[in-house]
Protein backbone atom coordinates (compact mmCIF):
# COMPACT_ATOMS: atom_id res chain seq x y z
CA UNK A 1 0.00 0.00 0.00
CA UNK A 2 1.14 3.52 -0.66
CA UNK A 3 2.11 6.06 2.15
CA UNK A 4 2.28 9.72 1.37
CA UNK A 5 3.00 11.98 3.97
CA UNK A 6 1.42 15.68 3.18
CA UNK A 7 1.05 18.58 4.79
CA UNK A 8 -2.64 19.65 5.90
CA UNK A 9 -5.14 21.23 3.74
CA UNK A 10 -8.32 22.89 4.47
CA UNK A 11 -10.73 20.48 4.50
CA UNK A 12 -8.68 17.64 6.51
CA UNK A 13 -10.20 19.18 9.62
CA UNK A 14 -12.43 16.27 10.35
CA UNK A 15 -9.35 13.74 9.65
CA UNK A 16 -7.52 15.52 12.21
CA UNK A 17 -10.62 15.43 14.74
CA UNK A 18 -10.98 11.65 14.16
CA UNK A 19 -7.10 11.14 14.86
CA UNK A 20 -6.95 13.47 17.87
CA UNK A 21 -10.10 11.52 19.24
CA UNK A 22 -8.41 8.19 18.88
CA UNK A 23 -5.67 9.20 20.80
CA UNK A 24 -7.58 10.58 23.53
CA UNK A 25 -9.08 7.47 23.43
CA UNK A 26 -6.10 5.22 23.80
CA UNK A 27 -4.94 7.57 26.74
CA UNK A 28 -8.23 7.72 28.79
CA UNK A 29 -8.66 10.89 27.92
CA UNK A 30 -11.66 11.66 26.57
CA UNK A 31 -13.34 13.54 29.20
CA UNK A 32 -11.08 16.33 28.01
CA UNK A 33 -10.99 15.96 24.45
CA UNK A 34 -14.23 18.83 23.99
CA UNK A 35 -12.18 20.24 19.87
CA UNK A 36 -14.66 19.98 16.80
CA UNK A 37 -13.50 20.03 13.79
CA UNK A 38 -14.09 23.02 13.24
CA UNK A 39 -11.21 24.52 15.86
CA UNK A 40 -8.20 22.91 13.47
CA UNK A 41 -9.79 24.19 10.33
CA UNK A 42 -9.42 27.92 11.95
CA UNK A 43 -6.06 27.09 13.89
CA UNK A 44 -4.04 25.60 10.88
CA UNK A 45 -5.41 28.10 8.52
CA UNK A 46 -5.63 31.39 10.74
CA UNK A 47 -3.41 34.60 9.53
CA UNK A 48 -0.20 34.39 11.57
CA UNK A 49 -0.90 31.19 13.05
CA UNK A 50 1.89 29.11 15.13
CA UNK A 51 0.87 25.55 14.48
CA UNK A 52 0.42 22.89 11.53
CA UNK A 53 0.02 19.59 10.81
CA UNK A 54 1.34 16.73 8.46
CA UNK A 55 -1.58 13.91 7.26
CA UNK A 56 -0.08 10.39 6.64
CA UNK A 57 -2.52 8.96 3.82
CA UNK A 58 -2.31 5.01 3.63
CA UNK A 59 -3.75 3.22 0.22
CA UNK A 60 -5.54 7.00 -0.49
CA UNK A 61 -7.09 7.27 3.21
CA UNK A 62 -6.46 9.50 6.12
CA UNK A 63 -4.59 7.10 8.12
CA UNK A 64 -2.50 9.35 10.69
CA UNK A 65 -1.19 12.95 11.54
CA UNK A 66 1.60 14.90 13.55
CA UNK A 67 -0.06 18.60 14.72
CA UNK A 68 2.70 20.66 15.57
CA UNK A 69 3.39 24.12 16.93
CA UNK A 70 6.47 26.55 17.25
CA UNK A 71 8.35 26.79 20.70
CA UNK A 72 11.27 28.15 22.42
CA UNK A 73 13.96 26.82 24.24
CA UNK A 74 15.19 29.08 26.31
CA UNK A 75 18.52 27.67 26.87
CA UNK A 76 19.60 27.61 23.34
CA UNK A 77 18.04 30.86 23.11
CA UNK A 78 16.38 29.58 19.80
CA UNK A 79 13.02 28.70 18.57
CA UNK A 80 12.34 25.23 18.28
CA UNK A 81 8.99 22.96 17.33
CA UNK A 82 7.09 21.25 19.94
CA UNK A 83 5.01 17.87 18.85
CA UNK A 84 1.81 18.30 20.19
CA UNK A 85 0.31 14.91 19.12
CA UNK A 86 1.62 11.83 16.86
CA UNK A 87 -1.33 9.86 16.07
CA UNK A 88 -2.36 6.89 13.97
CA UNK A 89 -5.56 5.49 13.82
CA UNK A 90 -6.11 1.86 15.34
CA UNK A 91 -6.57 -0.25 12.23
CA UNK A 92 -3.49 1.63 10.34
CA UNK A 93 -0.61 1.02 13.69
CA UNK A 94 2.06 -1.48 12.64
CA UNK A 95 2.39 -0.02 8.72
CA UNK A 96 5.74 2.55 9.97
CA UNK A 97 3.13 5.37 9.89
CA UNK A 98 4.27 6.99 12.94
CA UNK A 99 7.67 6.65 11.76
CA UNK A 100 7.18 8.25 8.55
CA UNK A 101 5.31 11.34 10.27
CA UNK A 102 8.57 11.70 12.77
CA UNK A 103 10.76 11.58 9.28
CA UNK A 104 8.78 14.57 7.93
CA UNK A 105 8.76 16.35 11.43
CA UNK A 106 12.51 16.13 11.44
CA UNK A 107 12.78 17.45 7.80
CA UNK A 108 10.29 20.36 8.71
CA UNK A 109 12.55 21.33 11.54
CA UNK A 110 15.85 20.96 9.17
CA UNK A 111 14.13 23.05 6.74
CA UNK A 112 13.27 25.77 8.82
CA UNK A 113 16.75 25.62 10.71
CA UNK A 114 15.21 24.45 13.91
CA UNK A 115 17.61 22.66 16.28
CA UNK A 116 15.69 20.12 18.09
CA UNK A 117 11.62 18.60 18.72
CA UNK A 118 10.24 18.42 21.94
CA UNK A 119 7.50 16.72 22.98
CA UNK A 120 6.03 14.55 25.73
CA UNK A 121 5.41 10.97 26.07
CA UNK A 122 3.00 8.95 28.90
CA UNK A 123 5.51 6.30 30.61
CA UNK A 124 3.29 3.88 30.20
CA UNK A 125 3.44 4.28 26.39
CA UNK A 126 5.61 1.34 25.31
CA UNK A 127 5.38 1.25 21.51
CA UNK A 128 5.65 5.31 21.19
CA UNK A 129 8.79 4.54 24.04
CA UNK A 130 10.27 1.73 20.87
CA UNK A 131 9.81 3.95 18.33
CA UNK A 132 11.28 7.56 19.53
CA UNK A 133 14.79 5.04 20.91
CA UNK A 134 14.70 3.77 17.22
CA UNK A 135 14.64 7.26 15.73
CA UNK A 136 17.02 8.39 18.86
CA UNK A 137 15.30 10.66 20.70
CA UNK A 138 16.26 11.57 24.31
CA UNK A 139 13.96 10.37 26.70
CA UNK A 140 13.79 12.49 30.02
CA UNK A 141 11.74 10.35 32.72
CA UNK A 142 9.74 11.71 35.75
CA UNK A 143 8.82 15.57 34.48
CA UNK A 144 5.92 17.02 36.15
CA UNK A 145 3.30 18.50 33.56
CA UNK A 146 1.55 21.47 35.34
CA UNK A 147 -1.75 23.04 34.35
CA UNK A 148 -3.78 25.68 35.41
CA UNK A 149 -7.14 26.53 34.11
CA UNK A 150 -10.97 27.43 35.23
CA UNK A 151 -11.67 29.23 38.66
CA UNK A 152 -7.77 28.72 39.76
CA UNK A 153 -6.77 30.31 36.66
CA UNK A 154 -9.43 33.30 37.39
CA UNK A 155 -8.35 33.61 40.93
CA UNK A 156 -4.33 33.91 40.30
CA UNK A 157 -5.22 36.39 37.70
CA UNK A 158 -3.37 39.91 38.47
CA UNK B 1 10.49 47.24 48.99
CA UNK B 2 8.42 48.01 45.53
CA UNK B 3 7.52 44.98 42.86
CA UNK B 4 6.19 45.53 39.81
CA UNK B 5 5.81 43.04 37.10
CA UNK B 6 5.82 44.42 33.87
CA UNK B 7 5.84 43.17 30.16
CA UNK B 8 9.66 42.79 28.94
CA UNK B 9 11.40 45.54 26.88
CA UNK B 10 13.99 46.08 24.30
CA UNK B 11 17.40 46.20 26.36
CA UNK B 12 16.31 43.54 28.95
CA UNK B 13 17.68 40.80 27.45
CA UNK B 14 20.97 40.66 29.68
CA UNK B 15 18.91 40.84 32.61
CA UNK B 16 16.79 37.97 31.48
CA UNK B 17 19.52 35.95 29.89
CA UNK B 18 21.35 36.05 33.70
CA UNK B 19 17.99 35.05 35.04
CA UNK B 20 17.68 32.15 32.74
CA UNK B 21 21.65 31.45 33.74
CA UNK B 22 20.57 30.97 37.24
CA UNK B 23 17.44 28.50 36.56
CA UNK B 24 19.91 26.64 34.58
CA UNK B 25 22.78 26.35 37.57
CA UNK B 26 19.78 25.88 39.91
CA UNK B 27 18.88 22.77 38.04
CA UNK B 28 22.57 21.58 37.01
CA UNK B 29 21.54 22.22 33.61
CA UNK B 30 24.81 24.61 32.42
CA UNK B 31 25.82 22.66 29.73
CA UNK B 32 22.75 23.19 27.97
CA UNK B 33 22.40 26.79 28.39
CA UNK B 34 24.06 28.38 25.24
CA UNK B 35 22.04 31.18 24.55
CA UNK B 36 23.28 34.39 24.40
CA UNK B 37 21.07 38.34 25.70
CA UNK B 38 21.20 39.14 22.09
CA UNK B 39 19.08 35.64 21.31
CA UNK B 40 16.04 37.06 23.84
CA UNK B 41 16.11 40.61 22.48
CA UNK B 42 16.04 39.05 19.26
CA UNK B 43 13.40 36.40 19.82
CA UNK B 44 11.34 38.41 21.77
CA UNK B 45 10.87 41.54 19.33
CA UNK B 46 10.78 39.87 16.02
CA UNK B 47 8.00 40.29 13.66
CA UNK B 48 5.29 37.70 14.45
CA UNK B 49 6.79 36.73 17.52
CA UNK B 50 5.21 33.69 19.46
CA UNK B 51 6.82 34.46 22.77
CA UNK B 52 6.70 37.14 25.42
CA UNK B 53 8.22 37.67 29.06
CA UNK B 54 6.99 39.52 32.23
CA UNK B 55 10.27 41.12 34.24
CA UNK B 56 9.64 40.90 37.86
CA UNK B 57 11.30 44.56 39.47
CA UNK B 58 11.81 44.32 43.16
CA UNK B 59 12.80 47.68 44.49
CA UNK B 60 14.02 49.11 41.17
CA UNK B 61 16.17 45.60 40.37
CA UNK B 62 15.28 43.00 37.91
CA UNK B 63 14.92 40.41 39.89
CA UNK B 64 12.84 37.50 38.03
CA UNK B 65 11.31 36.47 34.98
CA UNK B 66 8.49 34.82 33.52
CA UNK B 67 8.99 33.79 29.42
CA UNK B 68 5.97 32.02 27.68
CA UNK B 69 5.40 31.11 24.19
CA UNK B 70 2.06 30.60 22.50
CA UNK B 71 0.71 26.79 22.26
CA UNK B 72 -2.25 25.33 21.41
CA UNK B 73 -4.05 21.93 22.66
CA UNK B 74 -5.35 19.32 20.48
CA UNK B 75 -7.84 18.31 23.25
CA UNK B 76 -9.24 21.69 23.66
CA UNK B 77 -8.64 22.46 19.96
CA UNK B 78 -7.88 26.36 21.69
CA UNK B 79 -4.43 28.40 21.89
CA UNK B 80 -3.24 27.99 24.84
CA UNK B 81 -0.06 29.34 26.86
CA UNK B 82 3.26 27.48 27.69
CA UNK B 83 5.13 29.32 30.71
CA UNK B 84 8.76 28.00 29.02
CA UNK B 85 10.98 29.62 32.26
CA UNK B 86 9.99 31.34 35.58
CA UNK B 87 13.48 32.11 37.24
CA UNK B 88 13.52 34.05 40.32
CA UNK B 89 17.46 35.46 40.77
CA UNK B 90 18.69 34.11 44.22
CA UNK B 91 19.09 36.99 46.18
CA UNK B 92 15.44 37.65 45.66
CA UNK B 93 13.67 34.49 46.62
CA UNK B 94 10.91 33.79 49.36
CA UNK B 95 9.47 37.62 49.04
CA UNK B 96 6.00 36.47 46.66
CA UNK B 97 8.27 37.16 43.41
CA UNK B 98 7.57 34.01 41.36
CA UNK B 99 3.68 34.05 43.13
CA UNK B 100 3.17 37.31 41.35
CA UNK B 101 4.62 36.29 38.30
CA UNK B 102 2.25 33.52 38.03
CA UNK B 103 -0.43 36.14 38.32
CA UNK B 104 0.66 38.28 35.58
CA UNK B 105 0.86 35.43 33.35
CA UNK B 106 -2.70 34.35 34.30
CA UNK B 107 -3.85 38.15 33.92
CA UNK B 108 -2.39 37.38 30.44
CA UNK B 109 -4.21 34.04 29.43
CA UNK B 110 -7.48 35.99 30.86
CA UNK B 111 -6.53 39.39 28.33
CA UNK B 112 -6.10 36.58 25.39
CA UNK B 113 -9.20 34.69 25.77
CA UNK B 114 -7.04 31.69 26.44
CA UNK B 115 -8.29 28.90 28.75
CA UNK B 116 -5.04 27.54 30.43
CA UNK B 117 -1.69 27.91 30.90
CA UNK B 118 0.78 24.68 30.86
CA UNK B 119 4.32 24.10 32.13
CA UNK B 120 6.49 21.55 33.19
CA UNK B 121 8.32 21.11 36.52
CA UNK B 122 11.23 19.28 37.72
CA UNK B 123 9.74 16.33 40.78
CA UNK B 124 12.44 17.54 42.72
CA UNK B 125 11.60 20.76 42.86
CA UNK B 126 9.43 21.13 46.19
CA UNK B 127 9.75 24.89 46.17
CA UNK B 128 7.99 25.02 43.01
CA UNK B 129 5.53 22.22 43.52
CA UNK B 130 4.31 23.91 46.85
CA UNK B 131 4.17 27.58 44.81
CA UNK B 132 1.68 25.75 42.07
CA UNK B 133 -0.08 23.72 44.50
CA UNK B 134 -0.75 26.66 46.36
CA UNK B 135 -1.37 28.63 42.80
CA UNK B 136 -4.01 26.01 42.06
CA UNK B 137 -2.49 24.44 39.24
CA UNK B 138 -3.06 20.53 38.32
CA UNK B 139 0.26 18.63 38.29
CA UNK B 140 0.20 14.88 36.36
CA UNK B 141 3.30 13.32 37.79
CA UNK B 142 5.70 10.71 35.66
CA UNK B 143 6.03 12.59 32.25
CA UNK B 144 8.62 12.10 29.69
CA UNK B 145 10.28 14.45 27.97
CA UNK B 146 11.55 13.32 24.81
CA UNK B 147 14.15 15.56 22.27
CA UNK B 148 15.21 15.03 18.91
CA UNK B 149 18.30 17.19 17.90
CA UNK B 150 21.92 17.14 16.72
CA UNK B 151 22.54 13.86 14.20
CA UNK B 152 19.37 11.92 15.32
CA UNK B 153 17.46 14.91 13.69
CA UNK B 154 19.52 14.99 10.24
CA UNK B 155 19.52 11.02 10.22
CA UNK B 156 15.53 11.01 10.82
CA UNK B 157 15.15 14.31 8.41
CA UNK B 158 12.83 13.20 5.31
Amino acid sequence: MSLVIRPAEPGDGAAIHAMVEALAKSHGEQEHFTAVAADYETALFAPGTMIGAFIAVYGGVPAGCAIWHRSFSTFRGKETLYLEDLSVLPAFRRRGIARALLGAMAGLALSRGVPAISWLMMPWNDAARKLYIEAGAEIEEGVCLCRLHGPALERLAT
